[in-house]
């Protein structure tokens, strides 16, 4: 008697375990950054319905992507871009190991620390640092570069590492979807290999589930005669407005059910989404908080932005296209992990 | 008591499940179709020592990769690759299409059906039928095209659907990795679109994991205003020798700790696998079975061949480099599911 005895005693507490978190599961609210609104309710009724084998909706597992933006999306972008500073702070870098830099431009405007001439320096400029910073090393090098750098960089608003700023209500939807069988995608413009260092440790999202805008490689030996990759200034795929449809079909190729955006950049990735059959949910963020985040549009007569810049054009097309508008101001509980 | 009996009762047989499934787990050879060799042994050990979290040699779940060549590695590539075959085929579809085709080259000579000058086509004209037969349609398009081919098309050796001349020991290695938390992934240098068409039923592996030669795509809209993706002649990946581990680089983001080719052209993604860190396996197949399959090299004596080249310098670096090679004459059992 006594084994079986045993068993019972076990038995009976896996299942009060079992049937607790069953309980607990069924009470949590898995979305509890968001105040009880249209957009809320829209991800809830997406992820019901498209997990329930008796609806007409039912999406098998295999082909439950959901696609994100980054910048704007998941986490903050301004006053600019997290990948922008860390070019304009590597010129730095560059400069000590080539001096010579310091006196050819654009390089001699970013290291003159000038912010309104830095924020004038024209796009064929910008890609000249771009291409500087970001091209030239190897796979690896560049990897442990920008580990370093977010480890010790500081947003300029809340003196917090960027990686920190990530939007808790976002994070919530990744992980109610990736529980409801869900793969989460980034699907981004800023550099896939740049994205891919953080992705996993900051979203729990690995780096085949990073796209982003993709730069050619190039593979040779080291002088111990192990292969290495390195980055090259060649543009495979700028992964922005159409590249983002492109992109998907390159790296997923499967058109996703889901998708985040919240700038003009992400319109072809929301209209291609909604465009599938059965139930899509395309949703675009609004930045519309100037007191705890950024305001800005120019969608909702909010001042224009050259960073996430969001018409009234896209606002429009959201209401025509049946994607959901997310107010930030009135939409989150919260914005970040480390808000109150 | 009642309801506490029950459970009993419940839990017992649950158990009793639990530990029978364990034990045949246990006995049960992972790879019944391979030989007892040092090939299946380098398998075995390199699953066991990876797995096992008190080893030094322990990956972690998340960089678990496994990467495999398709034609010639999983699949049959004699006479011809499965796609130029599809490709040849297709002309006489467009020839329909647009009659003038038939007194142009090179397709007035695949379309005259003479194997001796289809064999001496240069690749030049090569590229042109593969420029004309896979780009120009939307990607919905040429997976439906390809999906048709394929459950009609019969190889001309087993007259069988390609899809079933897939070799069976390589199955259950896919399996016996992906039960041991390994992700795998093809890696080939035929066109990706071309095998996501096939690659999960075949062999279950999803879209997302097939890397491939890759063209490039355009965003537009059909004529009901829904948006469409066409692929283009734009060659963004040339996913053979060097650029498959550009294209793991890119599609992946991290080293494979298992690579499996049988050709020249899996080199640099056998040599990038093994100089990783820890226990690695690279292995290659050598077709040296022209009973039960063909015999090609030609490395050790086999017949040259210009479609999977396996050259005495392939072999003797996996000698030297500490690859495995894989003969399907001596370490296989059997070739196909559908042999006796």
């Amino acid at each position: 008697m006594k084994p079986i005895h045993k068993f019972n005693h076990v038995c009976v507490s896996v299942l009060a375990i079992v049937f607790a978190s069953f309980t607990i599961a069924r009470a949590q609210d898995p979305l509890p950054s968001w105040n009880d609104s249209p957009a809320k309710q829209a991800i809830v009724s997406f992820v019901q319905t498209t997990t329930d084998s008796g609806s007409t909706n039912f999406v098998p597992a295999e082909e439950r992507i959901a696609t994100f933006d980054q910048d704007g999306t998941l986490w903050v972008e301004k006053p600019m871009y997290a990948q922008v500073m860390y070019c304009f702070d590597r010129v730095g870098a560059l400069a000590r190991e080539k001096p010579e830099l310091k006196n050819v431009e654009p390089f001699k405007t970013v290291l003159s620390g000038d912010r309104e001439a830095i924020a004038k320096l024209p796009m064929k400029d910008l890609e000249k640092i771009l291409m500087a910073t970001l091209t030239g090393m190897t796979t690896g090098q560049f990897q442990s570069e920008v580990k370093k750098w977010l480890a010790d960089a500081k947003d300029p608003r809340w003196h917090r590492p960027y990686t920190e700023l990530t939007y808790q209500p976002m994070q919530e939807v990744l992980k109610y979807l990736r529980a409801n069988g869900y793969k989460t995608y980034i699907v981004t413009g800023g550099g896939q290999d740049f994205v891919r260092v953080y992705a996993e440790q900051t979203y729990g999202i690995p780096p085949e589930q990073v796209v982003g805008t993709m730069g050619g490689t190039s593979y040779g030996y080291d002088k111990d005669g192990k292969p290495i990759l390195t980055k090259e200034p060649k543009l495979l795929l700028n992964d922005n407005d159409a590249g983002k449809p492109q992109g998907i079909h390159l790296m997923i190729g499967r058109r996703p059910h889901a998708a985040f955006g919240n700038s003009t950049g992400d319109r072809q990735m929301l209209e291609y989404t909604r465009a599938g059959d059965g139930a899509r949910l395309s949703m675009l963020l609004l930045h519309d908080d100037a007191i705890r985040e950024y305001a800005y549009g120019p969608a909702q007569g909010l001042p224009d932005s050259k960073v996430g810049t969001f018409t009234q054009e896209l606002y429009d097309q959201a209401q025509k296209d049946g994607w959901t508008v997310i107010s930030m101001k009135n939409d989150w509980k919260r914005i970040f992990a480390f808000d109150p």
